[in-house]
C-alpha cells in the first residue's frame, strides 16, 4: 500500500501536474454514477479523465479495480477478494470469506464500511451498483462453483449476514462483536455462509 | 392502530391545543438523545413536554415504548414483541424471531428500518441508544431464558443477522431477497438465528 501509494505521487503525474490517477478516480465517479457498473467503459473513463486508457489498467489492474476504489471506496482490489475465494477449498469458504472480510475491514478501522453503508442508505444508485458488484464480480464465480441450486437467494444470503457483520461491528458497534478476534468471529459466523452457499436452505 | 390513532385525536389534546401525545414524543427525543435511555426519566420528559406522568404509560404504555416511537420509529410496540418472543417454544425461537421483525418491517414498506439505519450511520447517540434498547429490553430477556452461555455474544450475533436482513431487504434491495416471502426467509435465516441462540458458537 504504501509502495502504491509513493507509486502515485513518483509516476502518476501528468503534463498538466494533475494526478493521473486522481483523475481517473474522479472521471470514474461521475461516469459510474452516470452510466452503471456495466454502462461505464474504460475508454469513456479515460476520456472524461484526459488520460490514456490504459492508465486504468496500470493503476487499477482493470475496471473494477477502479470501480472499488473510486465508488465503493474499498481498501482492496476486488479481483484479489476473488481469487482467495475461488482457490477455497468448498468446505472452507465460509470461513475464507468472514476472515477475508473481517481483516480487510478491520484494517481501515471500519471507517470505509461505514461510509459505503451511509451511501448505499442514502443513494439508490450506491445500493444497485454495490449489488451488481457483489454479484458479477465476486459472489457469481464462488457461488456458481459451489453451490448447488438457488444461486441467486443464496448470494442474497451471503450478503445479508456479511453486511450485518459490519454494520454490528463498525457501525453499531454492538460489543462483545465489536472487538471479537476474527476467530471467534469466524467460529460464530463462517457455519451461517458456509450453509448460505453449500448447504440446505429450504 | 387506527383505533389507537383516532384515540390521538380524540382524546389527545391539551387546554392549549397542543397534541399531548405529540408533545410527548417531541420531548422524549430530546432527552433521550441529551440523557441516554437509562438517564432519561419518564418524569423529566413529561415535565419537558408539560404534561403529566402518567400520560407517557397512557399513550406508550412506559420508557420503552414512548423509545421505540420517539427515536427508533418503530412501527410497533417493543414490550409486544418482547411477550411473543418470550412465550415461543425454544426450538422455535429463531423461526417466531425472523417472521416477527420481517412482517413487522414489511408493514411499513422497510421505510423506517431505513430511517433507523441512517440514523444509526449518522449518529453514535442512536447506535448506543439501538444497542442498550435492543439488549436490555428484547434480546437480554429472551437470550438468558434459551442460550447456554455467552448471552451478550450470542445477542450481538443475532444483532448481526437481524440487521444484515433488514438492510439487504429495505435498504440495499437485493432481488430475490428483498422480494422472497416470509416463509422462504424463515428457511434460510430461522437456522442461523437458532444457532446463535441456542446451538454451539464456538
Amino acid at each position: 500500500m504504501t509502495e502504491k501509494t509513493q507509486g502515485v505521487r513518483r509516476r502518476g503525474r501528468r503534463p498538466g501536474g494533475t494526478d493521473t490517477r486522481e483523475a481517473l478516480l474522479n472521471a470514474a465517479r461521475e461516469v459510474f454514477i452516470e452510466q452503471g457498473f456495466d454502462g461505464a467503459t474504460v475508454r469513456a473513463i479515460a476520456s472524461r479523465a484526459g488520460v490514456d486508457a490504459a492508465m486504468v489498467n496500470h493503476w487499477f489492474g482493470g475496471k473494477e479495480g477502479l470501480f472499488g476504489e473510486a465508488v465503493l471506496k474499498l481498501p482492496f482490489n476486488p479481483q484479489d477478494i476473488l481469487s482467495d475465494l475461488l482457490t477455497a477449498d468448498a468446505e472452507h469458504i465460509g470461513d475464507a470469506i468472514v476472515r477475508r472480510f473481517v481483516t480487510t475491514w478491520d484494517t481501515t478501522g471500519g471507517g470505509v464500511f461505514t461510509a459505503l453503508m451511509r451511501s448505499v442508505a442514502s443513494h439508490e444508485e450506491a445500493a444497485m451498483m454495490l449489488r451488481d458488484f457483489f454479484f458479477k464480480h465476486i459472489f457469481k464465480h464462488v457461488i456458481g462453483r459451489l453451490a448447488p441450486d438457488n444461486h441467486e437467494l443464496r448470494a442474497t444470503l451471503v450478503a445479508t449476514q456479511i453486511v450485518g457483520m459490519g454494520m454490528i461491528r463498525y457501525v453499531a458497534k454492538f460489543e462483545p462483536f465489536a472487538s471479537a478476534d476474527v476467530d471467534i468471529v469466524s467460529a460464530a459466523v463462517a457455519p451461517t455462509l458456509q450453509r448460505y452457499i453449500t448447504g440446505k436452505i429450504d
